[in-house]
């Protein structure tokens, strides 16, 4: 068996926690995917642990104590003494990036931090290397989801400011003190990140403009709704004038951007390039576990140093007959009881009526329904019974439904 | 300086060609990024080039061929060589995929496949790197752009499925024979992969059951909208019943879901898990130039073997005054004249007005405006401007728009 490789763990807040509990629960995806057995060296918390001690026991850092004293201090100590490091910290990277890179850079490590920018959205991954000598133009998104939920819950109940914040509150999507947030600060930091990869300059957060929404009013929102405009809160870093500008403010979007529909909680972050026209990524943009897996991926890239296409290990089976949601298309005569009649062959083959629409008379009405998630084996009796009924004008047509409905 | 890298190319078909484009264009990034330069070491066509003398003087093989035979036997034998190799090609995959990563594993070099599905989307990476250690519960989206082409042509326009099919080929998304992506085989290829790598299963082409939509009437379509309903061709691979399920089918969505936006030639993959919630990527599914960046992608992923943070050797400026759109909220006096006044306060500062709506009267009337994209600068002396008239009732308030607009 391989040495196993061994982790220093510094934070035990909701993400270092949940790091170390994801960590524990996948170790054997991780052991098969690297080939290495992982475990935790060491943990450093406020009360507890000696950093110099951990460091010496481990073959990587996951830093996760956040902002930038000491933070950067073992950061650099780690790097410097030949370990790669793993971070989630934007404070860190947005104010102190250069120093780091070069860091890891003098001593040959990676220092990856996928999870500081757009929570699980592998976005930091995909310029880095998907699109890393691509020769982009413009990353701009929504980063922040504090702020994405408040401008959301503003827009679906025309509630004020201060009302949209309390919610956010209480679902513990806002902080206490939401300052960083609601100002754009913390958008800024994750722009200077993001634009520092997508131009190779180095940005750092004193040169970034934001605005926040505190100033938004509900009156805006419904204005701009008649001009089908929807606002978010954007960080855009573009190539302008020869030289790159990177800003955080408040924005209307026209319904049909890409970015118009990210609701409630969520990041979303689009890159455009000539070479990949645009390509748009959202998702979760926060929270303990979602932010541990993507330390996590991080981890394992380092210690896997390449893409692995798993050994199909597996003995899953292909699954034929599942369940699933149909619309049903029936064109009938509409004699008295078709309806119920349809109804019952449905119901004898326990498939059950979402909605439906009755259309037309006589010998050409038309019964169009939804009906709920059911054996495909059921619907496809109950639509071969239906079939031979006196009534049908035509064969059946259907097509399946996914029955979720998103707000 | 150090040895350049050679690449031997298979194929010069339209992605080929792009990407001999592209290596040319990018070599000076893909040097920086990889400490190495580059070159083709050979092209192999059909009427050009040996295979095997091409081999002898490459570092790494892309495939560009299509199709299983003879592209097949070429990349085991790449492989078996102990070089790399970068490919696009579905078919292959989705037919001998076990056969490939099985040689690779036994040579010990990597296979790269990130174009074959959904074009440049980072799928692939993402799936086996940012989430090759999570448990996923389901892939899903839209992977085949012809047919999303089609079906947005028929909900917009109402015409019917051979219509739709007839624009799409005059504007070249579909082929002359369009038979392998209106009857979903294309789209089951790409999920085959997809559910490989995401449940570590060995799932061939042959046990992927797919349905096209060659039989999608503009009724059902119009049917649909009444209950909120768009309909996409849907590749699934999920866990089902203590198995997994992978099928390609037509299928309709609610309003809300986030695949139901995606229109046109356009691609977008769903990836669902605990440890992540969702994540949805989306953006053009194939196309010469974007396919040949995916390829480009590998190949450096591949030289580099790690992701690097480039140095921050560009001298881009950071640009304080850029242009913009803006939305314009004024509560003015509703005298005689004062829409020519503001109009006029705009015009002497360039700033253009794109719409405006005006609401309530005499002492209370609002001016909600729409300005096209101007200097920052003009716009803030414009506003400064209009401020100090006397018609003006309260601070004019202002928030940037995204100016264009998609269908």
């Amino acid at each position: 068996m391989s040495e196993p490789f061994r982790i220093g763990l510094l934070g035990r807040g909701t993400v270092g926690a949940a790091f170390a509990d994801l960590l524990g629960e996948r170790a054997a995806a991780v052991e098969e995917a690297t080939g290495r057995p992982v475990e935790l060296a060491g943990t450093l918390t406020r009360s507890e642990g000696d950093f110099g001690e951990i460091l010496g026991r481990s073959d990587l850092i996951v830093e996760l104590i956040g902002g930038t004293d000491p933070a950067r201090e073992y950061v650099l100590e780690a790097l410097r003494s030949g370990r790669p490091v793993v971070t989630a910290n934007k404070q860190l990277l947005a104010q102190h990036g250069e120093e780091l890179f070069g860091a890891a850079r003098e001593a040959g490590v990676q220092l990856r931090f996928e999870a500081a920018v757009a929570g699980v959205i592998p976005i930091v991954r995909a310029i880095q290397e998907s699109f890393g000598v691509t020769e982009i133009d413009k990353v701009f998104g929504i980063v922040n989801g504090t702020t994405n939920f408040i401008l959301s819950e503003m827009a679906a109940s025309g509630v004020a400011y201060g009302e949209a914040l309390s919610r956010a509150q209480n679902l513990g999507y806002a902080e206490a003190d939401p300052t960083d947030d609601v100002s754009g600060a913390d958008a800024a930091a994750k722009m200077a990140i993001l634009a520092r990869l997508a131009f190779h300059a180095p940005v750092t957060l004193d040169q970034v403009a934001y605005e926040g929404i505190e100033g938004v009013t509900p009156d805006d929102i419904s204005y701009a709704r008649e001009l089908d405009l929807s606002l978010k809160l954007l960080g855009v870093a573009e190539r302008r004038d020869g030289g790159i500008s990177v800003r955080v403010f408040p924005c209307f979007l026209y319904g049909g951007h890409p970015l118009a529909p990210v609701a409630g909680p969520f990041n979303a972050v689009m890159v455009e390039a000539p070479a990949i026209t645009e390509v748009t990524m959202s998702g979760p943009g926060a929270g303990g576990i979602q932010t541990a897996s993507a330390v996590l991926s991080d981890v394992v890239s380092i210690i896997s140093g390449e893409a692995p296409v798993h050994e199909a290990g597996s003995d899953l089976e292909l699954v034929s007959d599942v369940s699933s949601s149909f619309y049903l298309h029936l064109e009938v005569a509409d004699r008295p009881g078709v309806l119920a009649q349809i109804a019952r062959v449905l119901g004898d083959n326990e498939v059950w009526v979402k909605s439906v629409v009755q259309r037309g008379i006589g010998d050409d009405a038309r019964l169009v329904m939804v009906v709920h998630e059911c054996r495909e084996s059921n619907f496809a009796a109950a639509v071969a019974e239906i079939a031979g009924l006196d009534e049908l004008r035509a064969p059946p047509r259907f097509i399946r439904v996914i029955e979720e409905e998103f707000v």
